[in-house]
């Protein structure tokens, strides 16, 4: 029998910020969870676009061209190539739909950058 | 300048039931609001899996050893293969994640089978 995901429960159980959890795969694709506070990493993905889907909190994504803030019951998709560094000032719960070869930190390999974990 | 899709002011937009409306691209894949209600019909995907996350009210979604009930903040993956039925009391607001290719109804060619809109 097939189980569902509450998302509520699912973020209670990720612990540490910035760290992406697959909670689901759909084909070659992944459903990551991840918790966001602070600046992250100017990035972009050669060939991977990049769906944000905000459940708690206020995301801002900044672009080369602008920002744009992407509030609770909201989403953006930056497409692949497009660099883009989120932030947020509280804690932002993010949930990222992605293909499953998508590293968070793209082209830019740092001390942020996590092999996806599995709840 | 990338643009934010507000989850209410799309569904806001949807004026008829089970069809339905791609909201995003994400490389081959594509994000889909649909309202349903009422019982959709019995299908199931050769190739492609399927995630429904609730926004709004509930689905049931029936499988043929049983049935899950997805509440509000919830999500179900059904991997192909799995012969699904979703069923709604009241209207409910889906966000579908799937392979482009994926046709509403699959294997089950009907009157409820629908090209996906575009909001």
């Amino acid at each position: 029998m097939l189980s569902k995901i509450n998302i509520t429960e699912a973020f209670s159980k990720i612990l540490d910020l910035e760290h992406p959890y697959v909670v689901a795969d759909v084909n070659e694709f992944q459903v990551k969870f991840s918790k966001l506070k602070g600046e992250f990493v100017w990035h972009s993905h050669e060939d991977e676009d990049e769906l944000f889907l905000v459940v708690k909190g206020q995301l801002k994504m900044k672009l080369r061209d602008g920002e744009v803030l992407v509030n609770e019951g909201e989403m953006i998709c930056v497409p692949h190539g497009v660099e883009h560094c989120p932030e947020s000032e509280e804690e932002a719960h993010v949930i990222l739909f992605e293909r499953a070869t998508t590293v968070n930190t793209g082209d830019a390999v740092s001390d942020k950058t996590r092999a996806a974990g599995r709840l």
